[in-house]
């Protein structure tokens, strides 16, 4: 793919690439069949190119196909989704209840991603003052999945309303391994270049 | 730049992403001429394209220029990085002192990029049983402007060998932001699409 002499990227490859940015979006509606096999792999291996601490590349992208271990998650979801509204009054609450947040039920491809603080490689440089780079490297990667799956014109939504222990406990993943996001992933339902949030008036009255 | 109807990606460009990714790298050796007035406010427009949890933006970017918050930069650079020295013996010493692991003192660009959990933006939407998110928010956001700052030629280099706290300090910003980066900008000296650390053998004999 890559050459020996760095590229030149031109203008009409840049304005491609901010449609890219622009349309990007954390999507939430997903058609229910299934991605082409090795598509999922050649976008990791494309997530994989993102920077990471010292050269640690802590990403550890685990694919759930099971049902029961779906469900656990699908529960932790239900779980803190009713937990935040009750923090929510009035107007908000009734909005907050109106959105959609996660696909969990329909997208056919569903990655636990986990940040290994176990890792050995990258002999812990970069990470002494700020710790957190090692975290900071996994959402790296995560980021560069979502652009590289908006390519293919796959969609993805990042889940953050469950409880990361629960996750792992599930999973039966290290107890090293830290839970950096839930990923729901497959063809979207419609694009928008505008997020679902701001369509749906969440900051109104802020 | 985007229209109303979902951009399609081609093969070439998708090629030419890969390329991108591809080539990204962490910058530490630059030129030090200035970059064209403007360009630095159009990188950081695309990495606001970026996902944020609840949409609640938290990144703020602060482009440092006054010589004593720089100079104070480096002399906690410095301090770290002895200190990090200190941690490894004998071959691996060796190699690490031999590294060049930023281009403070090169770069004409130089971003200091916090995330504000102050903001009540978003409602705290997302981010109750994972209040990390916020941070993530921001990681996500220069991953975007690294990429879009590369679509244009211009390196970019991540310093985390700094304390932060000293960072926050020196730029005199609200209490209630985290540092999340120090990020050295400018024409690279050099391209490459093998990481630095990878080129100095840095994981050998691990």
């Amino acid at each position: 793919m890559s050459g020996t002499s760095p590229p030149r990227f031109d203008e009409a490859f840049a304005a491609q690439f901010a449609e890219l940015l622009a349309w990007r979006r954390d999507v939430r509606r997903f058609r229910r069949e299934a991605l082409p096999e090795g598509l999922i792999e050649a976008l990791l291996a494309q997530a994989e190119l993102s920077p990471s601490v010292g050269h640690s590349q802590p990403w550890r992208w685990v694919r759930v196909t099971d049902a029961a271990q779906r469900e656990a998650v699908q529960a932790s979801f239900a779980r803190c989704n009713a937990d935040a509204l009750g923090d929510y009054e009035g107007e908000r609450a009734r909005l907050y209840a109106s959105l959609k947040l996660e696909g969990l039920r329909e997208a056919p491809e569903q990655i636990a991603v986990f940040c290994d603080h176990g890792t050995a490689q990258g002999h812990g440089l970069g990470r002494k003052t700020m710790p957190e780079m090692l975290d900071y490297s996994v959402v790296a990667a995560i980021t560069q999945f979502w652009l590289a799956a908006r390519v293919a014109g796959v969609g993805v939504g990042w889940v953050s309303i469950v409880e990361p222990e629960v996750v792992r406990t599930a999973l039966g993943v290290p107890a090293e391994w830290k839970l950096i996001a839930w990923l729901c992933v497959g063809w979207p339902e419609a694009d928008s270049e505008v997020p679902e949030l701001v369509r749906a008036g969440w900051e109104r009255g802020r």
